[in-house]
């Protein structure tokens, strides 16, 4: 028996997100089916990072431990021949007994895409939330640099939540111009960090673009951390512009 | 009554193609009854290039006559909230009462996109071809630089066309690596003229695609503008890679 880290990318928009429940079709699911299939018996899959339902992932890493001879570039073939193409392996590799994806994760990046312009490209209309008024990103990006540090980000946690501690390190939260283009600019908001409450990035960047929008003030970071309560924060952005991009051990 | 040109991009994915036919819905179709909706009677709609089934575009232009007071902009607005998200206008002008969107076109370009590499990230794999195999990309853009000039194009014509002449003029042909990424490549073709054959893009990308494979001699191509037979050339490549992107006035 052998572990082996996966690379996985993923259109997350007909999912119910990544881990697998009776609602309906999980990335987590068709994985494992997939595995399973090659296995010959089940196998249990590991995410880095649970996306919610709608959420991408351009680099998400899952492990599983399993019996097949397969070598891991035949098996990264073996899974993409069995899996919907809107799930894709990049990459297979044998690793240490000890790896987790998930406990053996040191940091992670999401990035949220949004269309800042008139219409939305039909391209993109899966992949990032559109916002047509005008955006002040500078003023975004000083709001986001209060984000960066060891902080309670209670206020930015999605209802419902149990876990022991909503302290977070971000090490960085940046705005990026990604692309110019006709009729508008496609803006990327990068966020990485020891780990994330859920729905952190999206309740950050709802609230991020509403300060943009001069309907927050700018300064209104600091005074959200401090109250630790999520109805003083804002909207939690849509989760068709998210994506987890990278996984870091 | 005034004369409108529009600016259109459009995911051409479940499309039966730009013109209206019996057999599904059509990108004019979706955008002649958004106009005829907005004027309260039937308005025509000329598109500048007949895309394809699954072809996109996202510089299409079209034009049409119609009585509505709608400024410009508005008209926009009201068009796209008429519209399916897989078909944007992205701007209105009125323009002059001769201005026709196929006639007095001058040049179009479009471009064919691939994904170059094992696995096709899901995120283009309805705006890509996939050819997993190495491509010798260098050899490919010496073949395209034999396309450039007026030549009879008749080897790559779709079959079933009726056109008077199969002369057109290419004022440029060239391979593009877009943008580098994990486990692979996207490379685009990107070809301008004064107008183009009924698959004419699909079928040099193709023919330019098995030369990069080694598949066929690296000096092929003026051998088929000679021969001037659809059977020479190479495979007609997807629709799903084809973008219309610009047309010149």
């Amino acid at each position: 028996m052998r572990t082996i880290r996966l690379l996985l990318q993923y259109d997350g928009t007909e999912f119910v997100g990544w881990q697998r429940q009776d609602s309906g079709v999980s990335v987590q699911g068709v994985i494992e089916d997939a595995l399973s299939k090659i296995e010959g018996g089940a196998v249990t899959l590991h995410g880095a990072g649970r996306t919610d339902a709608g959420v991408h992932a351009e680099g998400q890493v899952a492990s599983a431990r399993l019996n097949s001879p397969l070598d891991d570039d035949t098996l990264a073939r073996a899974l993409n021949a069995n899996l919907p193409p809107a799930v894709r392996v990049v990459a297979v590799a044998t690793v240490a007994d000890d790896f987790h994806a998930r406990f053996s994760a040191r940091a992670k990046t999401y990035e949220y895409r949004l269309w800042n312009g008139a219409a939305i490209p039909p391209f993109i209309r899966h992949y990032a939330w559109h916002v047509p008024q005008p955006l002040a990103v500078e003023v975004m990006q000083r709001a986001a640099d209060a984000l960066v540090g060891a902080h309670d980000f209670a206020a930015f946690q999605g209802t419902g939540s149990t876990v022991h501690t909503t302290v977070r390190t971000v090490t960085s939260a940046r705005w990026i111009d990604a692309r110019p283009a006709p009729g508008g600019r496609l803006l990327s908001f990068e966020m990485s960090g020891d780990g994330f409450l859920r729905h952190m990035v999206r309740a950050v960047t709802g609230t991020l673009v509403e300060i943009g929008l001069g309907r927050r003030p700018a300064d209104d970071i600091p005074r959200l951390l401090a109250a630790r309560e999520r109805s003083e924060a804002g909207r939690t952005a849509p989760a068709c512009g998210l994506f987890l991009v990278r996984v870091e051990y």
